[in-house]
Formats: structure tokens, C-alpha cells, sequence
């Protein structure tokens, strides 16, 4: 028999027949009858069940545990009245899978650090589903997005061979022994044995693979796995995280900034709309306001200032800074928070200083700062960064030079401008970082099914 | 001023002014006028611009080369007696970017060996605009069928320290220095000293995480990269690629095939649908007969038969085979051939000799099968893999002993067994083999972006 789907059968206007398969998540029994909550995972919100002594097995139903999964034929009762609008009279109950009595996850609460040491049992509380739902709804509305707007979602390679990234802050990956590693005449690894005849990583960037399909396809974006082997244990740091990285030829930074507001919009819409449950949950229970947050977003024009009239609003700021802004430097955490709330939402700060942005970037005509841009966002700080690249082939090679960038294995990088080139942008955003804004869960930990930091690589 | 997207505006019905950007794939000049055909990558087709010598810059254009990158203003003009319904009577083409005369991606037939030497050229051209366009409308259409069925997208984790999969197939990831690493006392590599303080692995497979999840949300799929170490150089194997691994709670081995089935015509239909001039391309130049081919899936049923009595029907068979099929082996390729010209159509093979399978699979009540399930299909063979899992702890267990597989690390796994189980099944599907599939290509390295396989990682 096909079951019914818990989120359906909380939508009906009349009265059915329905089979549902779930968990109990409670069970209160009484002499001669009983109440079960039931999830079966489609949605966040569970179906109260309702059970009598009529049932055969009455007295091993009033016994089934919390966890336990279990197949229900019954009618859906409207309940108008009641806190919740409908309920199941159980004609049928019947025992799936027992659940032993030390199943950790109890219907009481639990910490997040607690829960965290049971990451393949935790999707089975409320915090936690709704979470994962929400990140699976999001990466949806991610896909949306792009692909209705004509955009080629590519499967740039992880494993590479091109350590112009920083090869430091890549995994180093093989194939032979490690133990009994076959050297060189120089006492070094002879990686001719590996088994791509040369040392291999994985990378954390899809972006230059990107842009040489974007000078074929103009409009594209990857969204997969990304690895950093940064050693920094902090909320906000994964070792193994999901990236989006859009690229777009025919596109400066102007035309950069409109569509990283437009994608973040209909991401927020698009989770308001079809995770609503599960949103609503994360306003009560994890950050209160979180909905009104979302809508103001929706609601609002995202301010585009350069960095220099940023630290300009910094240094006239009525505020003892922890690090003074310069027009040189990054700004900090406390910078980004003062100017959100100074422009009371959205910020896109442009024209970073090119010391401290990226080889690729375009350097602006006054041959001081990039065509770069960070959006900053209320309570979040930095969720995209991003820029237009340098198009011109000399000044890219003269910045690679000035960097000493090293252009052995990425010659084929440099015929995008070599061959048709054009203006072109791309950006990033971390997957896990608006996640946690979505949800307002404050620990990326929380916002991977199973997080891989410094010394915890469990599951 | 925004750009319009060739792919748009090919579908005009009326004239109107149009601003389009792309790249000229060939230009056919004359003395008074000249013809450009332009590609913007919205689609395979080309625009057709129709110039003469009022453009200020006519002499520049007829130079122009082809891969130059181009913006172009004019008039949609319709056409209804030429080959093309419209073209382009331009006003004004500026040149964005030039190319070099040495531009490897003329206007020629180049075979694919020597496109595979230009990865990052080769989607400039019509075969891998195609395939690439195939393989990212077909990501989506998977992305749909789940979605709008209610599965819940879950990330697994890529990273892990559990070698239950058999280590030698993984590669080995590390932060260490190969060239100087710490030993310990019995002179073995001393992971503690590694990032997560024992050795790690890039996996191939989510499944295991992927069943914990099924158990919170009941139907899940994961979509991402995988890897194999697997040192085979053959036009179906690569060291990277990508697989889905959809994993139902409350399905048995009839419900995983209904949904196999179910998901592969959903695919097939979207992308006839939304990829039709790339699917054309494809019949006329890759496969042909490739549209009647995906059709005829759409309208068939496919077969359901056991190992054994697929087995009886190869034995009874008028053919001398290479390998002779048994009920107790794996059948091979010529097999599969026969077998799927046998029904002319799609096969699941059921109920496969256990020891021929995996750990995790549910031995059936004769208990010398497992409810496995292949399901191959003409031209292509095997497309998915699936099984009903082995619920039952103990049984579960017994064979675990029996293949000597270890519980060390995996005994989080074995939890959604001890607390509220349930029948479930899954199945894996390779998106590579699905690409080849769906365009006819015969390599997997014309399939992926940047092919990884042994001695080549380029790009």
C-alpha cells in the first residue's frame, strides 16, 4: 500500500482513509486509550495519532517507546476545535522496528554539544530536521535560480594537479603507500609512481575552471564540496564545506552586484515559501525575529559603498574600535556590524584595495584598488565575495608577476583572454554561511549533516 | 544596456531591436556586406548577422576572426523562406575581445582526441556544447524528480576515517609534509599528527551516511562527486565523477524499482523537453536513431526477471558466449547485450547470488540470494545499482562476520538498526554513465568538464 505523506495529510480540507509509516516520537497511554506523535520526516510537524482498546494489540501499543517505527491505518478526523486542526483514529498499529531503551535522542531537550556526538541519530529531533530541510530546500532554490535563468551548472574537477591556489591550504592526495612511499634520487617522493604520474590535491575552488566555460557557455555556476586544511577551530570554520560559484561573461561589477541581490532574494523567497514549517520553527526556538529579518531583505535596496567611504563612516564613527580602520586594511568583524546597522541592511562594499585581494581581480584605473566587492549582511557579516576579473592578458600576467603567481599549469587559464576574451564576474558564497543565516544557527557544525573540523572526522 | 539571449530570441515571432554579446564562430565576408554567425552559449544554435558597409567599422568587422568576442546591436529581422527563420541586420558590432590566429577551435571537424588536449577550449565547440548543456539540464531534472516528490538533498560528507569500504580504492588525504612525515615508535606514519588525528580518505560512497538520514526523513538522495582509485584506463572508468544515491525508508525491492523507473523517464522526458536543439545535434551527429531510442524507454515497461531465470534464458540461448553464464556468477557484457535485445527494452535483474554482492544487502528467505537489483538497459548496460537493506541487526551482523567486514568505525552505522528501523532500499546511479546515456558519447572523459584518469590531471 502507498503511504501517505505526514505534509499532505496536514493540508486536508476533508475527512480520508490514510496509511502513514513513521516514528513515534511520544506516546501517551492511558487505560483505554492513547495519543502517539508521529514524523515520518516529510515535514517538521508531526500528527497526532489516536489509539483505543479496540485496537488487537492495544496493550503493546501503549508500550511502543519514543523512536520506534511503526505502520498506521486510520481516518483523518478533522479537529477544528483542537490545537491541531486534524488527527488520526487509528484502525491499524503496527510495529516496524522496536527502538531499544537507551535510544539517546528522548523527547526532552537536548544541547547542540550533546547532539553533536550523535550526528547520525540528531536529524530525528525537531532543531535538526529543520535545519537539514532548510539547507536541502535552499540548495534547491540555488538550482532554481540559475538554471531558470539560463545558467550551465558545471562539475568543475576537485582532484588537481595545479597548485597556483596555495598548495598549503590544500589536502594533499594519493594513491601509494605512505608507509613505504618509493623516492626519487633526491630522497624525495616520486610522485612519477602516483597515480597521476605527478603530486595531486584537492581543490578549493572551482573558479578558473569556471571561467573557461563561461567564455563558451556566458552564463554558469558550479555548487559542490570544497576543502580547506585550515587547522582553526571556530564556529565559522569547516575543514570539508559546500561552495556556489557563479561566472558570467559580459558582466562587470555593476551587473555582478544586481545579480548577487536578485539570487539572494529568491533564495529567501523561495525557502520562505516551501520550507515554512520548518522556518517558522527556527524564529521560535533559534533566532527570534529570524522571519522579520528574512523579510527585511526581501524588502530592502542593498546599499553599494567603496571600501574607502567605508572606513571614511568608520573613522568619523562615535565608536573605540578594537582595530582602527585604515584605507589599506581589511575592515574586521566590529566594522562590518557598524556599518549594517548604520545602513540598516544589505551592504556591498567595492574597490578593495589590491594588496589584500586576489592575483585575478581587475585593478581599477587609479592602479590602487580591484573591481571587488564583499556583501555584508545584518547579524551575518560577509555572505559573497567577489569580483570582475582582469580581461586584459599584460596587466593579468603583470599582476601575477608583482605576486609572484606562478604560471606553470595554468597556461591553459590564461587563453580565456588569450582567445575572445571579455569583461567578465564571478563570486562566491559559502553554502554552510547562508545556512546559518537562513537559520540562524550560529555554529557550522550544526548546519552539516556530518562536519568535518580539526580532529573530528567521525561517521 | 542587458543583453539578449540568442536562445530567446531564435523562438521571435515578430521584429523588434536586439543587443546581443557572443563570439563569432565564422565569418563570411564580401565586399558590400558580410555574414557572422554568432554563439552566445544559451543554446547550440547560432544567430545569423547579416553587415554591409554602413557600419563605420565595416573593414574591421570582415577581419574580424573567428572565436572573437563580440557585442552586437541591430534588428531581428524574420525570414520565413531561408534556412534560418531570422537573422540579425546589424547596426553596430564592437569588437570586446580578439583572437589569436592560433586559435586551436576553427571552424573544421577536430576529432575528440584532439579536443580532450584543449579541455578548456573544447565547449566552445558544437558537440561539447551540447553534452555540457545535456549534463547540466539533466542534473536539474534529477534535482525535480526528487524535490517535488518531498526527498530531503543531503550532503554527505566526501572526507572520512571508516575503511569499511576497502581502503585500497580511496584515495589517502593529508596535511603532512610526504616528503618528511612523523613516525611513531614502530617507524609507521604517525597520523595523530594529522589534521584529524588519524588517516583519512576521500570516500565513494554516501550510502551508509545517506541510511542514517533516510531513518529521520525517510526519502533522501545525495548528489555529488565521487572518487576511485581504480588504476583502469577504459572509456567507462574515471577516477572522479559524480553519483546519485537516492535511500527510501518503507520501500522493499518492487517500490525501489518502481521509483527507479519512475526517475528515469522523468529524465529522460525533461531533458527531450529542455534540451531539444542539443538532443537533436546529438541524433544527427553522435548517435543516430538516439531520439527514437530515449522515446521508446519513455513508452515501455520495463521488464522485471530474477538472476536465475535471466540465466536460464542465456543458457537456452543459440549463442556461443565468451564467458558462460551460471546461476552463481555476475553476467557480463555480452550478457546484458543479449538480454536487453531479448525483452527490446529495459531490464531489472532481481535476486542476485549473494556472494557475488555487498554486505549491506538483504539476503532473501532462500538464503543463497539478495534482493539486488540491476537495472540494465539497451546499448548501454547496467545503469543503476539498488538492494532492499538488511533490517535485522543480527542478520545484518552474521554477515558482516561472514565477509569480514569490520565494525570498527561503523558502529554508528548499525544504530539505525537498534532504533526504530524499517525495511528500506536504495540504489546508486552514476551521472556519467547517464550523460553517455543520454547523448550517445561512448567516453566518459567526453562527459566530464575536466576528465581526472591514471596520468592525466590536466587544467
Amino acid at each position: 500500500m502507498k503511504r501517505d505523506h505526514i505534509k499532505e495529510l496536514l493540508t486536508l480540507k476533508e475527512e480520508k482513509e490514510a496509511f502513514i509509516c513513521g516514528w513515534i516520537r511520544t506516546n501517551r497511554a492511558q487505560a483505554q486509550f492513547g495519543f502517539l506523535n508521529v514524523n515520518d520526516g516529510s515535514t517538521l510537524q508531526n500528527i497526532q495519532v489516536v489509539y483505543d482498546n479496540k485496537l488487537a494489540n492495544f496493550l503493546e501499543v501503549s508500550k511502543f517507546r519514543t523512536g520506534v517505527s511503526v505502520s498506521i491505518l486510520g481516518k483523518v478526523v478533522l479537529t477544528p476545535n483542537n490545537k491541531q486542526p486534524l488527527e488520526i483514529h487509528a484502525s491499524e498499529i503496527t510495529m516496524l522496528g522496536d527502538c531499544g531503551e537507551d535510544y539517546p535522542i528522548q523527547p526532552k531537550r537536548h544541547t547542540r554539544e550533546f547532539l553533536r556526538e550523535y550526528a547520525h541519530l540528531r536529524p530525528r529531533t525537531n532543531l535538526f530536521n529543520a535545519v537539514f530541510r532548510i539547507r536541502s530546500v535552499a540548495a534547491m532554490a540555488v538550482h532554481t535560480y540559475f538554471q531558470s535563468r539560463g545558467y550551465l551548472y558545471v562539475h568543475t574537477p576537485l582532484i588537481t594537479c595545479a597548485d597556483c591556489e596555495g598548495s598549503d591550504q590544500m589536502f594533499k592526495i594519493t594513491t601509494l603507500d605512505m608507509n613505504h612511499l618509493p623516492l626519487d634520487e633526491n630522497k624525495h617522493v616520486d610522485f612519477s609512481k602516483d597515480l597521476f604520474g605527478k603530486q595531486a590535491w584537492i581543490t578549493g575552488s572551482g573558479q578558473l575552471q569556471g571561467e573557461t566555460f563561461a567564455m563558451a557557455f556566458a552564463d554558469i555556476y558550479t555548487f559542490g564540496p570544497t576543502f580547506r586544511t585550515e587547522n582553526s577551530n571556530t564556529q565559522t570554520h569547516a575543514n570539508e564545506f559546500w561552495m556556489i560559484e557563479p561566472e558570467m561573461a559580459f558582466c562587470d561589477l555593476e551587473g555582478l552586484m544586481d545579480i548577487e541581490e536578485e539570487m539572494l532574494k529568491f533564495v529567501i523567497k523561495y525557502v520562505l515559501d516551501n520550507a515554512k514549517a520548518e522556518i517558522e520553527f527556527c524564529d521560535q526556538f533559534v533566532e527570534k525575529g529570524l522571519i522579520s529579518k528574512l523579510e527585511a531583505i526581501l524588502n530592502s535596496k542593498f546599499v553599494r559603498i567603496s571600501h574607502h567611504d567605508v572606513v571614511d563612516i568608520l573613522k568619523k564613527a562615535p565608536v573605540k574600535w578594537e582595530f582602527a580602520p585604515t584605507y589599506e586594511d581589511d575592515i574586521s568583524k566590529e566594522h562590518e556590524r557598524y556599518i549594517t546597522e548604520y545602513f540598516n541592511g544589505p551592504v556591498f562594499i567595492t574597490n578593495w584595495p589590491k594588496e589584500i585581494k586576489a592575483w585575478y581581480m581587475k585593478v581599477n584605473d587609479d592602479n590602487k584598488t580591484v573591481a571587488a566587492v564583499d556583501l555584508v549582511v545584518p547579524h551575518a557579516g560577509e555572505l559573497m565575495g567577489g569580483s570582475q576579473r582582469e580581461e586584459n592578458l599584460d596587466k593579468l600576467l603583470e599582476r601575477m608577476k608583482e605576486l609572484n603567481v606562478s604560471k606553470d599549469g595554468i597556461d591553459w587559464y590564461l587563453d580565456t583572454r588569450r582567445y575572445g576574451g571579455c569583461v567578465h564576474s564571478g563570486f562566491g558564497m559559502g553554502f554552510e554561511r547562508l545556512i546559518m543565516y537562513l537559520t540562524g544557527v550560529e555554529n557550522i557544525r550544526d548546519v552539516i549533516p556530518f562536519p568535518r573540523t580539526p580532529k573530528n572526522c567521525e561517521y
